[in-house]
């Protein structure tokens, strides 16, 4: 029963964990039409031995002999293994009947979101997400809570954060983000027409190559290719790979994806190698790996520092369509504010409401007071409620995002977490890291990496989101950080 | 004890077989630089997990069960129960200590290998060559035979045919062919200077892929990438993957490995599905497999009436290149033969004394006449008396394949095998299907394709190599097809 039995079991299964990234990975990238059945049973079969991998009753005894007894452990061992065994507990309130259940429904909810995309059509999915929900609240039993079921699922995304404490946050998002966001509208609005012209397709490839190289991101440990939804994935801290979608007639399109994906493709590649397969070696949640693309997408890649140091490139790769526009210019209008339909392409603002809408609406497929029946005319009115837009069909409205269709419930929230939490670092590194902004404007972040390095990513989960807040900034998250930040940056675009 | 029961064992190892089929095919074509030792130890799990889920001793005793006693059961589920018992008696045949060994020694043999390339020195090699023969002979003790040692060897590769049975035939291709490829040297030579230009690689591609298509190679359950040395890799009949290179300055690299490969992957993809991971669902042997890819190869692709076919597309893609190149010009330019070094750049004649020369040096190595002492000037002796070369060094001689290295012994004798029951299998299909000649003249190879189907693709391991030839030609293999071929195609090249 020691530590190195504990470490070389978690390596095992991590091994098969990436395998089935691996195989994720090809699934979106490469996958052949008729290659997909096949496919969902080897990634079911692996998910299942991954799972007995992990619930095995011996590795259960170790782990609770080393919890309870590992006196010579150091603090970083105690903390793996004492992570590992809550994960244990958890798990094995799981059969292998409902692991496997579960990955099968997740393949064909997936498999009917793809079908309902091609028709535009919610109907067609409607059964497919309505036996998902189902087996979530399922799993949300079988996990426990104290307070609301949602907990149970959040968890797995969040650790230790609650619905209470969402409901105390989105309260707060509401009181002042719904009334500042008020207040831009009412100002004269700024023109992003340059953005929506033609921008070959190769050129913005190449762009978005050098901009994660320019990052840090590490070509010898990654590489980029293309899929429809942009997602980073990591099979060790030397395997960590990004895509991205190239839009001919939107330039944004790329940009951010690139940016947003590399800021979490530096998390994973700041990961200790020799964590491998460990919690220490793991992010510690989405919430806070969000907040790393968000601060290299928000903080970092739409400020006008940023753009000082690499507009005279993007003029000099796309002169015909950048002609006359200038800097401040560019800067604004990367900026605009305006409420939308789809939120991966919503701004800064009005992109936290997007997340409220799905949390409001999970948060009651979950408990029960709202049905997948016709839930495409909850979400078309919610949509009017708070971003007053009408929406015309169900691929811009409750068809437009992968997550539910992908059994990801509990989600969504961590992605306004992030913008908040990456708020709260971005205003800390500016304090620690003498003339940050003077670096940006040169063209030079990497000062910046190893802050986030040191402070965040080479840490694991040695200490949980809240922990690391409070190490980092000295204090818990608080959204004031957020509010000041956009209200510093808006001030000056909306004059 | 079902044939059920059996069935989703079965289809459970093949998941995780498949998976490494995955791991094993993203590290030729996608792996980042630094990827590779997780990925190594990634594999290796997975490796575990399959030798794991096979040995199982209650999977053991359904076999024996259903073998003996099943009595309801259907000729093919019979047969796929009798083929995987005689495979599970032979892996419960190797200790773990001896699997371990046998592991340990092959990776250091690679490793050696891998050196002596690098050094291009033999003599870096030789130790661990003969470690990697030691325990290839103890293999064959291991796993028993009647005749020869080598017999136990080559069962692995090719079942049931014998060491007494190649030695037959290559006394055959010594008197025959070693005369007619004599005679073919004292005649004028042709030339092929022409595939020696300029060939842009985007072009290239596209004709590689149009090439497959033609072929009936379906792109929905397959894709082609780019990889050092291209294959055929299979996760299931729905996805059936093909790498080529491409080498700007020769256009016949690209040309022969595109049609090679896609005749391997016509095979994989006419597998029947509901025979996943059964011996019904799988290839028959590596000769069967390789006559496919060697008639298309060869039989079909290197015959005046394909580019009868295809010569006018191919000159319209490089008209500057082939400016003045008559048809007959181009088909006698690309079937010149010449002695050569190198087994894989080897004309479809001499490729043969290359593989009588790795038997009878493999052969001696495992029946202890022959030692790898100073093999390489073995090597270089028998280069010297069948093909009339000189060996320049290492790299150009014993260190070229990388197959021994892998422990592959009993490999490369079914690299002729594929090319003599190609010529036979042609040889019928040119009787059985009218018009033959006329159809791949106007570029319509779908009759042949169906015939290869359903005579040999559609049965799986149903019958033997032998069983098959008979079935489909009906007589054994007979060496006389390819000599007709050869000296049919030859006659009219080296007038």
């Amino acid at each position: 029963m020691t530590y190195n039995d504990y470490k070389s079991h978690m390596q095992k299964l991590a091994d098969v964990e990436y395998s089935i990234g691996v195989l994720s990975w090809d699934k979106e990238v490469n996958l052949p039409k008729k290659g997909a059945a096949f496919r969902s049973r080897q990634v079911a079969t692996l998910a299942g031995i991954a799972h007995n991998i992990f619930t095995d009753k011996g590795f259960g005894e170790i782990l609770k002999a080393l919890d309870e007894n590992g006196k010579d452990l150091t603090a970083g061992e105690a903390k793996n293994v004492a992570l590992t065994r809550k994960d244990y507990e958890r798990s094995s309130k799981f059969s292998e009947e409902f692991v496997m259940r579960s990955s099968q429904i997740t393949s064909e909810t997936y498999h009917a979101w793809l079908k309902a995309r091609e028709a535009n059509d919610y109907s067609l999915y409607e059964e497919a997400l309505g036996k998902m929900i189902e087996i979530k609240r399922e799993m949300a039993e079988i996990i426990g809570y104290e307070g609301h079921p949602y907990d149970a699922l959040l968890d797995e995304f969040e650790p230790g954060y609650t619905s209470a404490q969402l409901d105390t946050l989105f309260a707060d998002v509401k009181a002042k983000l719904v009334k500042f966001a008020a207040d831009i509208r009412s100002k004269k609005q700024v023109s992003n027409d340059f953005v929506f012209q033609h921008f070959d397709k190769d050129e913005q490839w190449e762009l978005g190559l050098d901009l994660l190289a320019k990052m840090g991101y590490d070509f010898d440990a990654g590489r980029q290719d293309v899929s429809p939804h942009p997602f980073t994935i990591n099979f060790s801290p030397e395997d960590v790979r990004v895509t991205t979608r190239v839009d001919e007639n939107d330039l944004a399109n790329m940009l951010w994806s690139c940016i947003h994906e590399g800021g979490h493709a530096l998390y994973e590649q700041g990961l200790k190698p020799e964590e491998y397969g460990l919690p220490l070696g793991r992010a510690i949640s989405l919430g806070i790996h969000e907040s790393q693309s968000r601060l290299w997408e928000n903080n970092v890649g739409r400020s006008l520092s940023y753009w000082k140091a690499h507009y005279p490139d993007l003029k000099k790769r796309f002169p015909e369509q950048l002609k006359g526009i200038g800097l401040k210019t560019f800067w604004k209008g990367i900026n605009r504010i305006e409420p939308n339909l789809i939120r991966t392409e919503a701004d800064e603002l009005h992109y936290h409401f997007h997340v409220m809408i799905r949390y409001e609406i999970e948060k009651g497929l979950v408990e029960g007071s709202i049905s997948t029946k016709g839930l495409d005319k909850v979400w078309n009115a919610k949509y009017k409620e708070y971003l007053g837009v009408d929406v015309p069909d169900a691929n811009q409205g409750i068809l437009q995002d992968i997550h539910w269709a992908h059994g990801s419930l509990g989600y969504f929230p961590t992605y306004s977490l992030g913008s908040f939490y990456a708020a709260q670092f971005y205003a800390q590194a500016e304090k620690d890291i003498p003339n940050l902004k003077a670096d940006i404007e040169a063209g030079d972040t990497s000062k910046l990496l190893v802050w986030l390095r040191e402070k965040i990513h080479v840490h694991g989960k040695m200490y949980d989101a809240n922990e690391l807040c409070v190490r980092v900034t000295g204090e818990e998250l608080n959204f004031q950080y957020f509010m000041d930040y956009i209200e510093g940056k808006y001030g000056g675009i909306y004059a």
